[in-house]
């Protein structure tokens, strides 16, 4: 017998047929003689229907309000799915956030879970019973009702897992697993077996949203299994664990993230301070940079280029409206690629065979970044989706 | 400065533009210098629907499941309604049910209020925020989510201004106030300044549903000062107290129940225990019974007439299936009309004056019943209208 956690989201509880599958799903696992810890999303479009209420009444709405209306969704849907439950005849209890003992900080809106007190959980658990716990959600000190921001469902799974010792995480989705890239838009993009926590984390941070970046560390930290796997079809999916099998695979992921906009300073005076000048003062503005490439101008000066998040892009060029002599530019027309893989790090060849790959397709490499199991290169945007295919082939057969 | 609680239903904030309206009534109440305390309903349609989406995934979903889900409406409308007060820019928290203290017995969809622990209300108050409250629910002793059944906002409402010790309970509905009869039905129906707590537990009794009784009975026993009031309009409504102004009139309100239907067993044997055997088998079915007429039948026989609720006369009349010899009869087509004042203790003419007038109309009485402060009479239920116009005429100038 093992302690299963399982945690479905919004569009597997869309409607009553998806939660009667869903229902399914988890009184097998139980009839399997398993102890069963659910953690459900809002249904469907609950949270925006309920984003866009708030917004009528007030678009300047406190976060704390916020808070205590989003929280309603998962309830609701914990609420159905227990009784979707109690339909197939087996004992379930829903549970919400405090009375599961998800207790966070107080950073309403994106509360980050501090402990999980699982009195109450192991003494349902003790009962035989299935545990429904509204996900997303948790109490602060002050005992008022936090959300830990979008995908925070993910984050309440692992969660539980580890508060429970859990034997298995199982993250229930809409896709059935981690592929090595896109499968709707690259050709003989495979579905991965298994993949390391890091490995996970810098796909995740690339832009393959499957899972919630706080879930992969918090499970990491505590060596909790995941499995990525959908609800849709009954077939096993990913799974995300410390020692995944390397299957032969160098890199285990590429992946296109186009939020990405390019900011050039040209001309900066070649004195020392100049670059921490700079970068404090988007610091100060809570700009976020990721690839930094500086070099030496012509006549003492040097230029300074960097990326930032598209949705930064004008605030980080309103805070450097006033650069003295050098010239600011912004190009948004750009896309970053990148390959992810823990075997690279031994493998030294790995970026020299990424870039000839583009260079057989004629693509401009603009810049560069690296780390342990990750390579990043920015081109042109229209370049992405070829760039993606032409690195897909060169690494994965 | 006085402590002032406010309660609103449904239709109070049933949209955006409605919700504006009650936090401008709920701020002017707070600008004017008291202390507020709001218990809110849910929106509109909002528990319907949600009973309409359990039933479609579990007609018999627990009781327990259904106030964890029925709760969500409640805590969406007690943000909703802070965000409203927070765009008007002044101090506001939502509390739920178990933040409030409001605790419970454990009779799902249908819990008692036993204590409201008014600890964080109070620290609330005391930092100057207006407190918006989600009604209809609580907390019980095992931390699970109550609900108090329909109308509970009511009881909320009362139970917060009894722990707090409030000034005033006020009650803001969709009509103004407390009225001499249905105003929508009868000329010459008046709006009452004032009632007391007996008088409105009789009408509330009798089909008046301005006023949940358990909340008249709650107010009544901690002598807390009720108002009954619209929030589509700012004028006074009727206040409940104990010594309510007389008025000089001797009958408060005429009141109909056409949810009423007649049972009468004829040729039952005139022997002890005949009564008790008949009520006690209603009683297992727990069939409340209402007005009772026994009479002396013919050759040795007696007959005895009752009336129970409309939805429990089926009921009623299956319990009654064997009854031997005796003819077993039910007349769906009556009404009851009521007339309700405290002054009628005293002044022996009432009930008199009232037959006169159904007479004067040529309207057959079929039962009558009595207490301290009320009149019933069993009429058809073609006459019920024409009754209550006769019987208001009479007393009611």
């Amino acid at each position: 017998m093992a302690l299963i956690v399982q945690k479905f989201g919004g569009s597997s509880v869309a409607d009553a047929a998806r939660m009667r599958n869903v229902a399914g799903i988890i009184t097998e696992t139980y009839k399997a003689g398993n102890d069963v810890v659910v953690a459900v999303s809002a249904q469907g479009d609950t949270t925006d229907d309920l984003i866009e209420k708030a917004r009528e009444i007030n678009p300047d709405a406190s976060k704390r309000e916020m808070d205590m209306l989003l929280a309603a969704g998962e309830q609701m849907s914990a609420a159905l799915l227990a009784m979707a439950i109690e339909k197939l005849g087996f004992p379930v209890v829903s549970l919400l956030g405090w009375q599961a003992g998800v207790q966070t900080d107080s950073h309403y809106g994106m509360a980050k879970i501090k402990t999980v007190s699982s009195e109450r959980l192991t003494a349902e658990l003790a009962k035989r019973n299935i545990v429904i716990v509204a996900g997303f959600q948790g109490i602060n000190k002050y005992e008022d009702v936090t959300t830990l921001g979008r995908g925070g469902s993910d984050t309440s799974a692992v969660a539980l897992a580890c508060a429970l010792r859990a034997d298995k995480c199982q993250i229930y989705t809409d896709v059935d697993g981690v592929y090595t890239a896109d499968p709707r838009k690259v050709t003989g993009a495979r579905k991965l077996d298994e993949i390391t926590y890091d490995e996970m984390l810098e796909l995740a941070t690339l832009g393959a949203q499957v899972l919630h970046n706080r879930s992969v560390e918090m499970a990491k930290k505590y060596g909790i299994e995941i499995e990525v796997l959908t609800s849709l079809e009954r077939k096993p999916g990913t799974i995300v664990k410390e020692n995944a099998k390397m299957e032969k695979m160098l890199v285990r992921g590429v992946a296109k993230d186009t939020n990405v906009a390019r900011i050039s300073i040209v001309g900066l005076p070649d004195t020392p301070g100049v670059a921490f000048r700079l970068f404090d003062r988007l610091a100060q503005k809570k700009i976020n940079i990721d690839i930094i490439l500086q070099s030496v101008g012509r006549d003492g000066t040097k230029d300074i280029t960097f990326t930032v998040a598209g949705e930064q892009a004008d605030e980080a060029m309103a805070a450097l409206a006033d650069m003295g002599n050098a010239n600011v530019v912004c190009d948004r027309d750009v896309a970053k690629v990148s390959i992810v893989g823990a075997g690279m790090e031994t493998h030294p060849g790995v970026a020299a065979k990424m870039f000839e790959a583009l260079y057989d397709k004629s693509i401009n490499i603009q810049m560069i970044a690296t780390s342990e199991i990750k390579v990043s290169v920015l081109i042109a945007r229209g370049d992405a989706d070829k760039a993606v295919q032409a690195v897909h082939d060169a690494f994965i057969k």
